[in-house]
């Protein structure tokens, strides 16, 4: 079997260069393009990137011969991942879709669009059967899916398994962000040593209207949200990866300790999936009193799994926890290609 | 008239330390004594602190020369400031007040003895009274104020005047809280180096009962509770100083932003109190969409005043807002001294 | 005596904030004009600079309703300080200063010019007479001085009284500067939260290039730069504010610990100038192991003392010590003024 | 062939726990044994270190049931490695010597014994010999070897091509130096965020001895010291890992830069031993304008390799570059461990 054919929309960003890392041997997909903002096309990813490369020590191999593009159709590739910035993804990702690519994307601009499924594959992998009905309303050949913003992705899975088992009504959470979630060069530091930011514009929106969607019904052609309610407070600090979120929620039913941490623990919802990218386990619970903490629980499952710990009752709702997720990884990069190869299984890619 | 003599129980740590400073100049009040653990004791404390001072660039003149004691009675003065350990402070205070002490307390060993006050002159200062009971109960001829915990002072300083306007009914707060607030040596540079910590022992009980009690209305020899519910979520982070919480408030009466932002700012019990510790506004609101932060913000008022910032709906409970204040000041040492104070022109101490 | 009148160039960075800050309530000079790029031109001062004020709580109140003019000759003052960019701030001084201002530059553009004055007041402040024929050379009715670059100048005024007292050789100095010195945004977060960067752009070669020529001696129309060679590593690290250095000296002639530190303390040259922003001593000499610390030293001398610590013999030259100083005041804002004051007490402005 | 047994002397403290680590599925050595102080000792290691574990986020299951031995002879392993304290090394790693076992140790109080043998494989691999001596000398059946400084090691490997190469006269360093090299708890966060410490106790006495023992020649029983003086400045930065040092060196003949990159490039004596822990190279050059950074390069050949970068022309010395090493692996624990392997390979343990 050849592998399927990806490009790289936005590959010179931080989250670009982890989609590129990411895909160094991938079983199922092949970098064939690469493409950034005009200045950077036409030159070679390596020397644009001799300075610029900041996420670990080497530019990946594979991707420092290959020339860049600009971010127009006519890439040879069957998907694009695209990592662009929200000021310039609308258009293009629509272009890429109308020209018959398969999107998915990282950017902000199309998720909450009624048509375009916002997935993550352990929790709404079935809204992805809204691919058809997009395509059918706009007259595209290609497609657009989404992946959710970085601090909406680890508390959507945390939450998944509470509604599954409990029901959930409501949700209060606040965020300390790591400084990767802005981007590069992102959070200047002299804002953020021996400081903290208690805003991330735009942030709250995102994690309170996301998480609905995803945990929402698909009926027909449209989603139906969830209706448990979200109230977020998001906050920036210095640490480099990983956003820690203190989350109070309301339950629909009693439940004890022991039950919601063995729903958390059983939560493996694409364990006979084969997906190469999923984590062995999506949601891992720590006893520790401490933990999770961004610098021993980040990488979790190759950064893909979401690390959940300190669950205890709550005075005003029900319980609270604490969870914790790699937000260029499981929040990103390995989302967007977590989605793509639930686009291959589910038949929308590689046929 | 001559100045009321000030001994300094823990004089050796950061909060000591504060309490020394802030008391260079007072008006009121003069240091006569100090006292920290047996290994200092008998030594002078420019000697002891050469290496040790480490929160401004100078022992202030006036306690270089001074011999420390020991934590026992016999101190020449007629007040102690206490900035001792919990680990020590609950008999060393009681020894004190039953020798005839007025103890002044940052330590949270008495904070919740039913007999005990717990004050914030601008929010409860009549607890004042339960100083008579005490006494009289305990058969001690001085008696033991306290403050609150650092995490405490700054949202019940903000919840007051929601409390007084619109009626309390319910509190979330995650708080993220700067690293002076574990004393020194404190949290070791490891733990916290690009990492943050969603755990500090016994923070959230005493952030989640203190506010309570605060709140409470004194009736006759006991103070009821006030009824407003509060779940705590407490982080550490690297910020050097200055606790920022995140809260979400349920009010009894709706209330629109401007009402709320109006009560903040009227907000000024002790107008006219004359106490020199007490600022020129205890609170202040500020518009800016990414205030308060601790590195603009977390001196206001000479560190005595708590900034609040970015009031907002929540879709949860009613409101929402971020509050900061300076927890080795506001949430420490200025807060016993400013007791102190009330404790003067109440009558308790300095006739 | 009304004030002498100054225009602020680049107000809007961190620089120029400072000089604005430090300007508030001088006593000789008046800030009557303010000037920024082309985007900001136009507009009041505090509404430009509402989101991007940093260095302190508040702007400061005389300058929010300044309107903001464009950086060319016609603004209303004798004086302009420039807190300019490098990219552009050779054109737009030698604008100014053909146009009849008097211009102290913070910029690094002029300073190695051969009839250009690059003054540290204490240390050659007879440098000034330069624009004599600075004036006569380029037939300009005004004139251009400067001030070193912020690495320069701690470590300047630090070889000062070694030059004086015992000759000065050789000089090998590995800097440690704060962010605040790549001016806003200025550095990535990412790039030095638990990190720091070998490598400033340009740095190492002003800084041994710049120290020759201050140290040098005014001879007719030019500056004899002095011997001394300077080998300069410079890095930058987490510390927002203050410049630390190592530096290793060699001697002209033999000279014990106590000649040395002798020398440090002795050295106060404006010590009779009555200049406002000299501080009470340029170099003060800390006996503490551990010092001089940016937490605890960076503000020595309201930012414009440099505090030199750990002298002790080199195996390799002959002694070493640790030098701090303020970047942004002593190294830019302060440095500015304190030129600007020497012009007037020199007769070259306020006539 | 049986795995020869090994105990780990100090397990608890984070040297301890990366050598358990490294040793997790070492081809060589086996872990049979694991010691550390009274209140640890005769207790599980899992448990003793539940909260304590800091250097990754599991401990290695092999050691999670191991009980934990007081550091006396009587152990049942050939070799212990020592991660003990300066504070009680000494006697306690000559007993064990005198016992009969083998000690590779990390403590500073044998390096600079004469009949110790200080080592590291790739530069003096033949001071080993010394051993023999010691044995003789001290009448003991076991022996001790010791590894560098953590701050010792990067640089004294990249010195050694140059002294091979070119010969060495003259070095002077400037460290700044990671938080794990003063250990857990070690350096408090109050003291290092936002700030630097320009002294580390001891430390540059340990560089400027160690580095002439490790690069003199053994001669009989003795080691004639490397006649290269070198001067240290040691600082402590808030880098979590990895010791960056500027250095600048005189050497003895003529040398262009590329000469000295390719005598770093080329140099790997251990190319062919088959160590299992050398890397693949022990020095890589760094052609980046802004490299080595300890975020990008500390973990270059799995922690054993050290960066170098910078290579340029000083106005003092001949050259000066910038090296970088992980000082908790090359510096310590991956020390310990090849020096271990070394004796195996020559015969001094495992026969």
């Amino acid at each position: 079997m050849s592998k399927i054919s990806i490009g790289v929309l936005g590959a010179t960003g931080m989250v670009g260069q982890t989609i590129l890392n990411l895909l160094s041997n991938h079983p199922w997909f092949e970098v064939t393009a690469i493409a950034a903002s005009e200045q950077s096309a036409g030159k070679k990813y390596g020397e644009v990137m001799a300075s610029r490369w900041n996420i670990s020590p080497e530019i990946p191999e594979y991707v420092r011969e290959m020339k860049i593009s600009e971010c127009r159709p006519g890439l040879e590739c069957e998907m694009v991942l695209s990592a662009l910035d929200s000021s310039v993804a609308l258009e293009i990702e629509q272009e890429f879709a109308k020209a018959g690519y398969a999107v998915s994307s990282n950017a902000s601009n199309h998720r909450m669009h009624p048509d375009v499924p916002l997935l993550i594959p352990e929790v709404n992998a079935d809204h992805v059967k809204l691919i058809d009905y997009q395509r059918k309303k706009r007259g595209w050949k290609g497609f657009i899916v989404t992946d959710p913003n970085c601090s909406t992705i680890g508390l959507t899975l945390a939450l998944k398994p509470l509604l599954d088992n409990f029901g959930l009504e409501k949700v209060i959470v606040t965020t300390m962000q790591g400084l990767s979630g802005a981007g590069y060069p992102g959070v200047p530091s002299m804002d953020i040593v021996d400081n903290l930011i208690p805003y991330i514009k735009n942030e709250e929106e995102k994690l309170e209207s996301e998480a609905q969607k995803i945990l929402g019904k698909l009926s027909g052609t449209s989603i139906k949200p969830a209706e448990a309610a979200v109230s977020a407070n998001c906050n920036r600090v210095a640490v480099r990866y990983g956003h820690t979120e203190c989350a109070s929620v309301k339950l629909s039913e009693e439940a004890t300790e022991d039950e919601i941490i063995k729903a958390f623990d059983n939560f493996h919802p694409l364990k006979h999936s084969g997906l190469p990218s999923a984590p062995e386990k999506p949601l891992i619970y720590l006893t520790g009193e401490n933990r999770p903490q961004p610098k021993l629980d980040v990488n979790a499952g190759n950064g893909m799994t979401a690390s959940i710990g300190r669950l205890r009752k709550c005075n005003i709702l029900d319980y609270k926890f604490v969870v914790l997720s790699h937000n260029l990884i499981r929040g990103a990069a390995g989302a967007a290609i977590l989605n793509a190869e639930l686009l291959k299984t589910t038949g929308y890619i590689g046929k």
